[in-house]
């Protein structure tokens, strides 16, 4: 994989942020009503400012990691395991949100095209969501076409606007008519304030999500590789820097403020901006087709990572085990479950509205860049003590600029939904905490360095419930005697019915088992005045232990097993039931065979 | 009990009757306008007539089988086992609409009193639905009071006001004022036909549902039990012609016809009539009230007699055994939840609405009575020849005129419902011939008549899957060493990991069975290229039985019990999916033996 392939394959997901960054920091600023647009600019050149230095940052990964450096990875190798899970809860998070986000903000664009369709932004999302799911647990085969045409189309469109709209701005003086007009600016409510600011600057953050992905996929390069990525991860930050710049410029030119989310009426950012530059035509619509098809993506690209990093994370043991085993498909169908529920649940709880949902991205994405960065510095000072100097820096310097913005976005954030994160991350800290304790107990548990301890090998004590004497029974008998001399057949007797199986004993089996020299088998019956089935057998079983503490008990239970479905509804579940109960509140002691009769059709 | 108990005990169903029996009619009638209440009068007594056979017949029953003759029993005893099976078929026809019925004319007597209510009442059916079904899941005790007091209350309300009314009727010769009028009755829009006359008297038949129980119940009343029964029935006959007359005098005297049955506006004959006779004051209120009280303890008899039923027919082997097997509160907890199933969706498909569900309630009723009334006529011809032939022509009657009203029924309202009936009444035939064959099949097929058969007894080959040594693992070699002497460890290799277990196993194994004197366990070892399990494990145990016909394939799994739900999670089931797959796919050589690992806690 050369750039050219590589921008859209791995910059995907950072050049989508644009779709949502920008919106998502003038949504803070509706109150200000025509003022806005005047605050654009400041945020987000400081924003650009902030992508820069992570930019270097994320250069210095490549060429340390150039076997594929996560956040996880670099935290944990650096900085230990519990920074490392803290980096793998905040990554997760991340994921989850980039599907809810790249979904829902990809149906807003959907909505200010065809705003009849508006009051079904929930069920879209959803229904997005679940065909993204789909094709996932299928198993799709990672082809790069899907991810090139859409992406290229994104940036051929939004350049194409923005180069028209620079055009208009500077021939009429910075006073361009718009083609279409976009909604008025609603009247101003308040003042701006620092704290309004910072609330704006920590939404527009969420446009630097994505563009870790570089740093995670430097194998996929071609020769050189890391000279490759570098290049790559320049191109994506140039693009991504150059449409944030184009956006926050033409809004304040066309005088474009974002409109209120999740109400009638809303109309995405892109949408007006495109309207207002080049008109409703085919255009406009060949543009948001790219926008929610980028978006549409960049979640699917939550499908690859997510369920990857479990897998990793289970490997380590701090997640069940399920999720580092492949599905029937080559596909890790735990963890794909796992995150559609997750976004799922996020998207029905937020009501499928972006604006929503940008607080607890910001928190775990900077949360991540963060503990990267960090570990970066302690990589630095591993490998190489002063010679290094210079990247530590570099890298200091990314730590120090994500951890103080982590620090605004998660005070500026709080109320808004930050607080969900500070909840979570600590309770995912836990469950991996759990989840480890727990294999190490049964690890421990379990463990044996002696050899096979021979002693005690008597034949195991046989317990065969029977209801009456028929070919099944027959089998269960045969097979108990096939291995032990100790048989116990037990029958519940409950009222008076003909006491058949006692009467035809000696005949049937006493008879038969003493002409070839086998021990005689027992028959014990066990007198069931309430019609109890099952209890007179399990409190057997259980005296019978008691009695022989030094003996396996062995419950040997005949069963029907019917090839149709329908032929379950026919049988009671009484073996069913009886090895569920013994199993339950059995112990070492005692084990349950199942003889299966299968009927012949 | 004596017939002052049995009347609420036994009658109350046939009573509860009157409250839709007419009204049914009387909606057929709507399209004639105000000419409607000139036919109530005939039909009332066409109905009352047939009523008088139908009560003849019964006596005779109650005489021949007084330890209980339900149409099942008799026409089972009487005329075999199909004709016995149809009239069961129609009876569980029949008690599932008794419940519907019930339930939704009760919720149409509530919203008469309280026409804000009329929107819910699909809501307010299935809420009573399941409040029934929950009290009878929980196991009632059966006491009198509940129906003693509700049964006579109703008679008395309706006695009231028929005769508060006939006075006020008779006092103005024949055209009383209303205290309230009843609702206008619309203009005619057709006129009446024979076709439509013979529509209302089959859908009023359904007056005549419930008659039958006291024939069901001789063995419930005090010395002597049949002159007890008889008497009952005779009680609730006349009350129940009373009620039917009366209604039918006052309606024709108040001109009050039917309303359009679930629509808003709809108003009980009931309720317009009590409400013309004394007005809507408490006396109005407390009639509703007695009215809905009945009509829910009369579906509640539907929830008595249908799991009863199934049992008796389980019994017999014609539907599957569970519904013959009490549950943990000794209810027959299977009946009770086909019946709520059953009811619930005959109430969802029909909207509640006691009009629609009509046809198919006269159907089931008349099928019975006729299957039992003929099936007297054969008793009697079997026990007594030519001295019972008084006996036999009063059923004779009985069976043709019910046969008559069956067929008339079944024509009439075969558009409106009854096709429905003549599909389910053979389906339900046809399922339960399926059960009784398939038990059948099973009886032959596992039967065994020849005593232990002993040959052969040589001790299985036995497989412990093993992934690598631990307590769990010795665990299950141990057992398997104290079951044979063929033993064979096979373990799953996937990858290139350090292949332990082979190097340590001479030491871990082979060196201490040697020692003991105990045949030494083989170790095979099962490539996996593509890292499945259980396959390569699966294919080893088929392949192992086709070498060894003679010999039985034990597998045993080793499995770790968790006590804690949340434990299953971390746990994969690989043990249990290993089971399932064998029990499946396996057959009468295979065994599968599971020895659980009991975690401390």
């Amino acid at each position: 994989m050369g750039p050219l392939a590589g921008i859209p394959m791995l910059g995907l997901d950072a050049l989508a942020s644009a779709a949502y960054g920008p919106e998502a920091a003038m949504t803070l600023l509706i109150p200000l009503g025509a003022l806005s647009v005047g605050y654009i600019g400041p945020i987000s050149i400081i924003i650009i400012a902030l992508l820069f230095i992570v930019y270097l940052s994320y250069r210095q990964t490549i060429g340390a990691y150039p076997t594929g450096g996560g956040s996880y990875t670099v935290a944990r190798r650096n900085l230990g395991v519990f920074p490392g899970l803290l980096a793998a809860a905040a990554l997760l998070l991340d994921y989850v949100l980039v599907v809810a986000v790249g979904i829902s903000a990809g149906v807003g664009a959907l909505v200010s095209a065809l705003p009849n369709l508006q009051p079904y932004t929930l069920w879209l999302c959803l229904g997005i969501l679940f065909l993204i799911a789909l094709v996932n647990l299928r198993g799709v085969r990672e082809s790069g076409v899907a991810f090139i045409a859409p992406t290229y189309l994104f940036v051929f469109c939004l350049f194409t606007v923005l180069v028209i709209g620079i055009v208009k701005s500077l021939l009429s003086d910075g006073r361009p008519e718009p083609v279409v007009a976009p909604p008025a600016l609603s009247a101003a409510t308040a003042t701006a304030s620092l704290w309004l600011l910072l609330q704006a600057f920590s939404s527009g953050c969420t446009a630097m999500t994505g563009v870790e992905a570089v740093s995670n996929g430097v194998t996929a390069f071609r020769e050189p590789p890391v000279r490759n990525a570098r290049r790559t991860l320049t191109a994506i930050i140039v693009i991504l820097a150059a449409l944030l710049a184009g956006i926050a410029y033409l809004s304040k030119a066309y005088a474009i403020g974002a409109t209120e989310p999740g109400r009638p009426g809303y109309q995405s950012v892109l949408s007006q901006l495109v309207a207002a530059v080049v008109g409703k035509g085919f255009f406009y619509y060949l543009s948001i087709g790219a926008i929610l098809a980028v978006l549409a993506l960049s979640a699917n690209t939550g499908f690859a990572d997510f369920p990857r990093l479990c897998r990793v994370i289970a490997q380590h043991g701090f997640l069940p085990r399920v999720f580092a085993s492949r599905g029937r498909r080559l596909v890790y169908s735990q963890g794909i479950y796992a995150l559609t529920f997750l976004s799922a649940l996020l998207l029905i709880i937020f009501g499928g509205v972006t604006d929503h949902l940008i607080p607890l991205f910001a928190v775990g994405a900077f949360l991540a860049f963060t503990l990267s960065q960090a570990g970066m510095v302690e990589h630095w000072r591993r490998v190489g003590g002063g010679r290094n100097l210079h990247n530590m820096l570099i890298n200091g310097v990314g730590a120090a600029a994500t951890g103080v913005t982590l620090v605004v976005v998660f005070v500026a954030k709080f109320t808004a939904g930050a607080w969900i994160t500070a909840l979570l991350i600590p309770l995912m800290l836990m469950v991996f905490g759990a989840v480890r304790r727990h294999y190490h107990r049964v690890e421990i548990e379990i463990s044996n360095s002696k050899p096979l301890d021979v002693a005690g090998l008597r034949p195991p004590i046989v317990i065969v419930p029977m209801h009456e004497w028929n070919k099944m029974s027959q089998k269960g008998l045969r097979f108990a005697l096939k291995i032990s001399t100790d048989i116990i057949v037990v029958q519940v007797r409950a009222g008076d019915k003909k006491d058949e199986l006692r009467e035809r004993w000696p005949d049937l089996v006493e008879a038969p088992a003493r002409a070839a020299g086998l021990p005689t088998p027992r028959l014990v019956q066990l007198p069931s005045p309430y019609r109890h089935v099952l209890n007179p057998i399990i409190d057997y079983v259980f005296q019978t232990r008691d009695q022989n503490p030094d003996r396996q008990i062995v419950v040997l239970v005949p069963e029907l097993v019917a090839y149709r479905w329908y032929h379950h509804l026919l049988h009671n579940k009484r073996a069913g039931m009886l090895k569920a109960l013994l199993l339950l509140r059995g112990d070492q002691n005692i084990v349950v065979i199942n003889v299966p009769w299968y009927l012949s059709g």
